[in-house]
């Protein structure tokens, strides 16, 4: 006889993660699955930006404690180019803000409140098949045994490399994929950050940007190649790099220190449709990814499972499939905004391989509007602090 | 002997025009010298669309009586796209409006202002050169004989083909250009207009547009090939295509009616810098072109006419150069927020061969972010009413 559960989730990140927590809160079980170790999923070094809505749900599900103690809200972004400063300050603009909070950190909130609620997280299981997804019997394969466990529903929370998106037939999915002609070479350095706000760098030798992780810990990126090699970056590149692109007169030049780890990360922008096929349901970056650009990776995920969670709670409630028939357009409405938000920002502060100079000058002039108009500003502002999450 | 004049101005079109008009007003000598008819200049078919300031400006110094008249002032833009009609009120939304009213009529208005007051209008009068205009002696070389008329300064308002750009050394001028891989089919039909307001159908098969020249007069765009041949749209073709782009559900479909002028016009965006060369100053088509989306090329004309009435204005007022010497960087600053716009929207809205689904649905976005948030439809509305024009 199989195993039962309500949910099957598959991906301990932090898509799967929130998902099971929030049915957790509605009295929903659910089981994660994860083929990688606990360690190795709460130390991915991932996003760091947190927009006001992910921010506000963790707090209203009880994972605000250590995000108040240890994050870092923002309110302001700093755009240098053109060798100045021109800063644009989404709380006065629209009143909202965003926090600087480490996806390994929301990780690993998830993970102690699951695991102090009793949750059933299982790390180190692949699943290696899910079956049945418009028959009755929604089935998880999972372990090396490929045991398997009937849910009602099976979330595909396991990234882009992951196994259930291709458990959707080609026939009725479709993918939607752009590459950058670039990469972003990510660097950790054990030194404070030179500036209180993120601050980006749109330079013509292209685009750099400076985060924070702790108040000694900066974190900062490089354009690079798309198939870069870090070692091609000694870390004196590297800061000569950082500096031409990010230091501005009149604004205290970048604070050099040692740097602990470096890694390349390819970009693209990719979106399949519909996000649901039978009772299974796509969330995060098994359905779509976003070029770092604008930070909408983590929180792109938490508005899909916020949508999920709703929608699943319905369901066992009130019996209602009103909201799990919506998903995938609901879920599509947003996300086609941020595509346009984060790939529209792509392009406007990158270094284009190729670029004609009126492309060049085109982007200069995006970041004028951008910083130095009213309605500019604030589209900036609330595409930055997070567009609404419909229910 | 020479003829002198204090500014010799080259082209007849609006620039030019306008340009002899606001000098007369401030006292100042011009001459304008235009190589076809009066009859020729008066009745090119051009833009129709004049932005907010457009119209303040031509009313603020005497022409807008039969502009007040004739012309149809809009309040709003109806965007049709996904089988919807998506309108943004620019009134409602910024309290600014447009006025449709053609680019001849303003031709015939400024003409007429022009001749009353005794204006020195050369028509049928080539300027085969312009000389010394680093020297103490600028000089327009004017009629088949090349007479000499000597210039404090020369207005270079000649379009897109004129001499003057090319007088400016290959060494201090910069060029920026970008061609458009599709064409508009421009059509006049005896038609009253099927919406009160100007429509832009945003279909995948390609653009069309529905403006008007009169209550009984339709004026209609079609995307078609940049090289197109109009004998290769038959009426038939032409109507089918218009309602396909243009028709939804729910709004009046287009009047059908007879078609007494057609013609195809290549798309492309283009900047010189700088805009002054000694004693040379480029205004209009000149120094730039612009996609016909968003109707900016009168309206820019207009915006550098009334930077450079104003700056030699002080000159001959008060001796200063001050706004002589900023004119380029003053009308830089605005005309490169001007072809942010106008390249924009022409990338939004129009279908592009070889388009990726990726690419082709961030369109779709763009239109959804402009026409459904309050930041977007601001930002179309102070831009298509007209930006600020700094003096």
């Amino acid at each position: 006889m199989s195993e039962r559960t309500q949910v099957g989730i598959v991906g301990a990140g932090p898509a799967g993660l929130l998902l099971s927590h929030l049915l957790h809160r509605e009295g929903i079980e659910s089981i994660v699955f994860d083929n990688r170790s606990r360690e190795h999923v709460q130390q991915r070094l991932r996003a760091g930006v947190l927009e006001q809505g992910t921010v506000d749900l963790l707090a209203e599900v009880g994972l605000g404690e250590r995000m108040r103690r240890l994050g870092m809200p923002q309110t302001s972004l700093d755009f240098r180019y053109a060798q100045a400063s021109h800063r644009i300050d989404f709380a006065q603009e629209i009143g909202r803000t965003v926090m600087v909070y480490p996806q390994h950190e929301v990780v690993h909130d998830l993970i102690e409140a699951r695991l102090a609620a009793g949750g059933d997280l299982r790390f180190d299981t692949p699943v290696t098949a899910i079956r049945d997804l418009e028959g009755p019997s929604p089935t998880i394969l999972a372990g090396p045994e490929g045991r398997p466990v009937r849910c009602d529903f099976i979330a595909g929370c396991d990234g882009f490399h992951g196994i259930c998106r291709d458990a959707i037939p080609a026939s009725v999915m479709k993918a939607y994929d752009r590459v950058y002609p670039f990469g972003w070479l990510g660097i950790l350095a054990e030194v404070p950050p030179a500036a209180p706000d993120v601050t980006w760098g749109c330079h013509e030798t292209g685009f750099a940007m400076l985060s924070f992780r702790s108040p000694t810990r900066s974190r900062l990126y490089l354009q690079c190649e798309p198939d870069d090699d870090p070692d091609n970056w000694s870390d004196d590149r590297i800061w000569s790099a950082l500096h031409e692109r990010l230091d501005v007169p009149g604004m205290p030049p970048l604070i050099e220190g040692p740097i602990v780890q470096k890694g390349v990360t390819a970009m693209r922008s990719f979106q399949v449709e519909p996000l649901r096929h039978g009772a299974l349901f796509l969330a995060g970056d098994a359905a779509h990814i976003v070029p770092p650009t604008g930070a909408k990776g983590l929180n792109s995920a938490v508005a899909d499972i916020r949508v999920l969670g709703r929608a699943l709670a319905a369901y066992y409630r009130q019996g209602s499939t009103r909201l799990l028939d919506s998903y995938s357009e609901t879920c599509l409405r947003r996300m086609w905004l941020v595509h346009r938000f984060s790939a529209g920002l792509c392009t406007m502060v990158h270094s284009f391989p190729g670029q004609s100079d009126f492309a060049r000058r085109l982007q200069r002039a995006d970041l004028d509007y951008m910083t130095g108009s009213e309605p500019g500003r604030r589209a900036f502002s609330e595409n930055f602090t997070g567009l609404p999450i419909e229910a």
